[in-house]
């Protein structure tokens, strides 16, 4: 019961921020292909950030599933969750506006790292609701996936001081990484 | 249950997508009804758009009504198609705020055609997810509608080079075909 | 199944339209309770809409609490009124922005006017759905006060070119009826 | 059910006004880490914000979990509290583009002396749905960190013209208060 209406207020948060970000899109004055040509850097960052937010509510969806009860604490990791990727249409537009300018990158890093922080901290308490040698720990397991993108996400915000397009590669390849849904809540959908 | 969030998060962002579209429609300066004619373009694009998106949300809703369990790949499948859609905002308001002038006429096309792709791509998955002798695939059957769609979408973003009024037209007639709702899903809302 | 969706739907989009409104309300740059003073027609215009944006989710929140079963028709009807209230923020905002002048008070009117007639024809919709001698007909009744609100929508319209000051007395006046929750389906919320 | 909806709609309204403003925190045109600084009002606004909605939230979910049954004026009662609600961004974009300047920051005091005051009514209407010796009212009890809070907003609004960082630190501290989730209402969602 708790437990619907989170994953409801977090789909309502979520989808918010997916779509508002097609605003910065904005329309050119001009009616030729040319005019669209200046627009790729903002559609490339809206396409990283729409796989982003589409990852985060994936896994979000994946691991609120397997959760059997919440408390007051996960509201508010939950929330906090929320608060750093509601600032992803801000360092979306920033990035996108600037050609991938080094600060902006970096900072776009940043806010990454920010969200992934804040994932963890759902986990973790997540799993301190359950206890850890409950079946959702045992599901979890080492996070391995989680940790190395907290890694990646370091690097590529150090590295958009020597290259940004360095930065903007490990971003998009951390995102193939979790395109591959997470097997450990995967059979919980299926079914048996 | 992971068909009911899944559901959940395509009625926001379908929703938000729909709904952001009438800012576009912007307050004239002026207090005369003369001051709202301009505006037909935008409205009319307004219409057309809102046709479309709420025949993608019924005939997502008439189909995931049929649907028995969804999975990873179907969770990425109906991502794509909410991408896709979630760009119908700005081809829209480009070709509305330019009096259907080719290029944004044909990109508008070319809006609709992606649409339609990631539509039957998740049509396909869902297929593959039930199995090609499941009831759920025999309900889908040829998808002769969904084939035509594409084809007069393709054909209205080449006819916008040659007048784009016809591209209207074949805009206005693919939706009404849709209009009639898909009678393979009707019967699993109404029951036995 | 199909109901619950239709509901989660309309939310969403009812949602989005109440909220957006508020975007309308610009900051003023100074900082004195003087420079908050010429909003007040964009603040009033926002307390109506907002109440008759509310009285609409609620007595569909209502009537569709009553419903047995939805069909394609009814998913058309439903999607038609929404079309007619996402206009909302775009008269508003012109009455509003206008300190209530003739056209935009006459144009704002015509809206109520056209979400009355959609809701009407849900209403019709649902009651053919259902069969005209089902206790979801029975409970409708004879809609008196739709059919009177009716009435007063069109004589706002026509008296703004009067006096648009007494069209915002009757836009009030019909809130106000509203206010008073449906007794028809009242009971279905509580009851045993 | 007629809660489920209820609990459905608030989401989508609270979803959307803690989405929509981040809107506010616009991007600079520069892109030095100096450009971001100038922004620190509004970010400053948009966190503290964001708290008191999710705050909201969460207090409207515990709340409404223990809730048995609605009727018509819980609705009015409810819609009442998001129209409050639904200001909030207007009061923090005034207060955060001016720097905390006295005014705006007394206007944004009063805004969520207004909020608590629209809680306070949907409890009482809530008790009132309920009966003065149900199980809800008990767990409600004498509500005396809502009055609590209720005195430190009149008292923010009034120091906002002696020192309006003093009203920033309550506003701060009544945050923090609240942070603390609601043990009446606790239970009932990890329960037993």
């Amino acid at each position: 019961m708790g437990k619907g209406r989170l994953e409801a207020f977090s789909d309502g948060v979520i989808a918010i921020i997916i779509t508002i970000m097609v605003l910065e899109l904005r329309v050119p004055h001009d009616v030729t292909l040319d005019a669209l040509a200046p627009l790729w850097p903002v559609f490339l960052s809206y396409v990283l950030s729409f796989a982003y937010i589409g990852i985060y509510w994936n896994n979000h969806h994946h691991m609120l599933h397997a959760v059997k009860h919440v408390r007051g604490s996960v509201l508010w990791a939950n929330l906090h969750l929320l608060f750093w990727l509601s600032l992803t249409p801000f360092t979306t537009a920033w990035m996108g506006e600037n050609h991938f300018a080094t600060i902006p990158v970096a900072l776009y890093g940043f806010g990454l790292l920010m969200n992934a922080i804040a994932y963890t901290i759902l986990v973790r308490t997540l799993i301190a609701a359950h206890g850890h040698d409950s079946e959702f720990a045992a599901r979890i397991g080492s996070d391995f996936k989680g940790y190395v993108s907290l890694a990646m996400y370091v690097l590529a915000t150090g590295l958009a001081f020597v290259n940004s397009w360095i930065s903007l590669a490990i971003f998009f390849a951390v995102a193939m990484i979790w395109f591959t849904p997470d097997r450990r809540f995967e059979r919980s959908l299926d079914g048996p």
